[in-house]
């Protein structure tokens, strides 16, 4: 039977490995040589690299729960709520040196054309969005939202504009694009 | 001495192949497959995969020439320039299905760890929220900009929030990404 640390050392060197390199960048090599592991013991823990990439991206979303969570925490102001969990993103990203990005972000681009990662990716930015909307309703309902657009309609937007955001932190290499987008949303959207 | 038209059809089947499957998706076979040449002639036309790549981005964005010469068009009206301008983008997306994002997109994920690729695209981003720029400066002109927000920090915004949508429709397959920008972006920013 397969060791279950070892299963965990590979998602670890794989989420690295592919959030650095993606998808078609990375060899099973290049995550075994990080997992420092044989390359003949991958296939004892995941059947291809498609299913280490599919429980990559389950690590890294659930990375973030705590993060998302902070979303609809009613004992905090809504529009600090949405502040918090943008600031925190954005730590993360600088903690990384800009040079990853968004994993959700790199395979929306990389992976589309596969229906699993596509059906997947899908489900997290419509959760993430939905997550947002009830932040902003929470502002709405206490008169702090400027904008008077479909609460649904704004929480998909301000989600698109983060990923074009951290796509823009890969290219420039800092964080400038972060904060434009924390000062227009917050200037723009709410009080 | 390489015929011309040879390398034309190397640049236009690597840029429909680069733009679908991506650079490390794309094999220099895939790409002279596509443009129905041997894989012998390649390297009488490009030294590396990479040379064509990069060749392919400025095709690409000179295609868009003309969509950007739109937004400094002082004959138009300056809100109804940048309307126009997202709006012939978004056809051009819906003509591809949704399947290929934009290539400065994919890069920017793909190939940012690469210092020539990282540069022409950083420029490419920058001289495209120039033109934005103007535009939204010519609207604050005639009294029509809504948020007191630095123009260039506005213009960026714009730019980062188009690719967050176009890397979401590639994900969803459909447009909706598109229309939740026009719509926040003209509601909120113009009047």
């Amino acid at each position: 039977m397969p060791r279950p640390n070892l299963r965990e050392q590979l998602m670890d060197a794989g989420l690295r490995t592919l959030h650095t390199q993606g998808f078609n960048g990375s060899a099973v090599q290049d995550i075994t040589n990080a997992a420092k592991i044989p390359k003949g013991s991958f296939y004892n823990h995941f059947e291809s690299k498609e299913a280490l990439a599919m429980a990559a991206l389950e690590l890294f979303w659930s990375n973030g729960t705590a993060r998302r969570a902070l979303l609809t925490d009613v004992s905090l102001d809504p529009v600090e709520r949405l502040r918090r969990h943008f600031q925190l993103l954005s730590t993360a990203l600088a903690n990384i040196k800009y040079e990853r990005g968004c994993l959700i972000g790199n395979f929306s681009s990389e992976m589309s054309h596969n229906e699993a990662f596509r059906d997947r990716l899908a489900q997290m930015l419509s959760d993430w969005s939905n997550s947002i909307e009830i932040c902003i309703k929470d502002a709405d309902d206490v008169g702090r939202l400027k904008v008077k657009a479909q609460h649904k309609t704004l929480a998909s937007f301000l989600v698109n504009a983060w990923e074009g955001a951290v796509l823009r932190t890969k290219v420039e290499q800092n964080g400038a694009a972060l904060d434009d987008f924390e000062q227009i949303t917050f200037l723009s959207f709410f009080s």
